[in-house]
């Protein structure tokens, strides 16, 4: 992985996770950087989100400092303080000014951030910095089975990021956090506008919009230390980085999926014929939505009849009676009945890792994709006792 | 229970499941009736849906017949026609008008029907027809553990219904299926609107509306066998028929909760303080669709995070630092914060099976509740090989 240059990384173990895990980090740019975020649109906005945006309003921020264990969400005023606290503290240890200073928690909602362990977590992962993003993609990771980064190159810059999220189910997801930094040259509007795009075309195909949690955010810092031309809107350039900041995001939001809690399978589902994209989006969005239908890819169970049964009840006027359903490559439904494809080969596709449900709706020509993965016992598991 | 005259009931073994068990019904009225219906809005209605609706549309009927195992969903031209035969098949053997017999399906989606087995078994119920509902209650049962009924008086008039449904979990129901008889005298228009009304009071608060299964049906005939006087709008009567109707819609939704696949617990979700009922209605829906909170409630986790994140979802112009939310009794979120509620109170009440989960918007003077259940692993694994 070729690294943005002017970044320095740390993660620390601030006894927040037990046996020494590390749960404090920091991502530092040497010089100030256009900064751009998207956040969850959940009401109950965390406050080190609420920080973040104020924070963000400049469009420049030369550094995020985040914490595991602890959402710091649903924590009134004091939480404000606190995350606040976060960033004077990052600031005070890096020298720079505390707006500059962008912050991200994950954990449990509504406990009391134990600050002191902070502070001191972020006063040593400032002494810590160093060129390997590794330690704070492990110092994120809560549900996580594995740290998540990826890279690209745009011309003469790079692009680094490090994510977390593992409690992944539609249509709640728990907390995805990502961080991304750049050493191209870009000005914070245009950074914003294409962290938009990038984001629709991969985290949101992953039923994470709309339905986040109260700490969601994707944080990208560009800081233009590869010395390139500054990114001009619809250059060549622009497309560029657009599409390296795209696959970038794409390969941390299916890194999401195929480390979902408890998962065993990871599942595309297609659909087309739609007669636009968002109506071919609501429809994906829904399929992979059934929890019904989720359980039955756990256990290889090619029921089409549950794709039918949640697809039906999107608001769109389709023809019942005109919608064929694959699973596994068997054209399992054809015109909203029985089709001809063998149920035994589906069954048997479908005990694979990766999963394929394409239904046309034989509307249109538009199409989208949404990943997703099964629903198994041992989700259920994790999740009944997070917080005890 | 004091049952409604000039009704007779059935349910006999017709092979459809295995071991002998119940599987094809009837419900008969001596004499024509009053029929009203209310039944999914899922595009894929299944065939026996279409068909009842078509047979409902001259607002009378004297017969309903049903088969387990097989939903004659998503079954094309070929599953009208087999809803159109079971109509026939029963109409023949019972002495009466096609058009005047209901049909109704529950079971696997997408498969042939089995009309054979079920021609002997309409014929054979036909012969053993008697007073009582109980071998049709388990005629229709699938995954349910029970047969639900539920009876009560208006007047000198009597009411009693049967129900399945078992596959509870919001947003996307197993098939549910009511049928009522009752000997009032009500004409058709009148007992739809009524039905409906009872419908809104009881089934739709436990999630069933706007994401129903291809097959859900209540049905209900109405003989006037009890010789009193037609009940007509807006007479005490009514209201007193109205509010009878309601109780036995209100008990029978309840069981279907409470027999919950795998389920361990009953929760009531209410939401109070709401600007209008029916964003009362969306918040208790958008937190009782909560995938991640029923997990921890099936743990017994007091994880009030899960009740504000879910909320913060909803499409509600809330404040989210006016919020109080209380679980087993114990104020566990005050103003969108910790609460002095006792965690481990709560976490000891969260371990009763019936769980109540109270949330304060502060916005307004409307509320509405909303049972559900947990979601345990026994519910994946039983859903994850229903069709193999």
């Amino acid at each position: 992985m070729s690294l943005p240059k002017g970044f320095r990384y740390a993660g620390v173990a601030a006894g927040l996770k037990a046996g020494g895990a590390l749960d404090v980090g920091l991502l530092v740019s040497d010089r100030p950087a256009s900064a751009a975020g998207v956040v969850t649109t959940n009401r109950f906005q965390a406050a080190p989100v609420l920080v973040s945006l104020r924070h963000l309003a400049s469009g420049r921020a030369s550094a995020i400092a985040v914490n595991a264990k602890n959402a710091n969400a649903c924590t009134g005023a004091p939480g404000i303080a606190d995350a606040e606290l976060m960033a004077t503290i990052a600031a005070a240890a890096l020298g720079i000014e505390q707006t500059d200073v962008l912050v991200a928690s994950t954990g449990v909602i509504g406990r009391p951030m134990p600050m002191a362990q902070i502070d001191a977590g972020l006063r040593a992962a400032a002494d810590v910095l160093g060129d390997d993003p590794t330690p704070l993609s492990l110092a994120i990771m809560t549900t996580d089975t594995r740290p998540k980064t990826a890279g690209a190159r745009a011309g003469a810059t790079s692009i680094v990021g490090v994510a977390k999220g593992a409690g992944m189910i539609a249509p709640e997801m728990a907390t995805m956090l990502c961080f991304i930094a750049t050493d191209a040259a870009i000005d914070p509007a245009l950074l914003s506008e294409t962290l938009a795009d990038a984001t629709e075309r991969s985290f949101n195909t992953i039923s994470v919009d709309g339905c986040m949690s109260t700490n969601d955010c994707i944080f990208v810092l560009a800081n233009g230390a590869a010395g390139a031309s500054e990114i001009t809107r619809g250059s060549e350039a622009h497309s560029a980085f657009r599409d390296a900041l795209t696959d970038v995001c794409a390969s941390l939001a299916r890194q999401i999926v195929e480390d979902g809690e408890g998962i065993s399978k990871v599942v595309t589902i297609t659909v087309r014929g739609a007669d636009s994209r968002s109506e071919a989006v609501l429809a994906a969005r829904r399929i992979a939505d059934s929890v019904l239908l989720r359980c039955a890819l756990g256990g290889a169970d090619p029921n089409w009849g549950r794709v039918l049964a949640a697809l039906g009840t999107a608001q769109i006027p389709l023809d019942p009676n005109a919608v064929d359903v694959w699973m596994g490559g068997e054209l399992l439904a054809e015109g909203g009945s029985l089709g001809p494809g063998d149920l035994e080969k589906a069954a048997l596709a479908l005990r694979e890792r990766e999963i394929e449900i394409i239904v046309d709706l034989h509307r249109g020509s538009d199409e989208a994709s949404m990943l997703t993965n099964d629903l198994t016992a041992e989700y259920v598991a994790i999740n009944a006792d997070y917080t005890t």
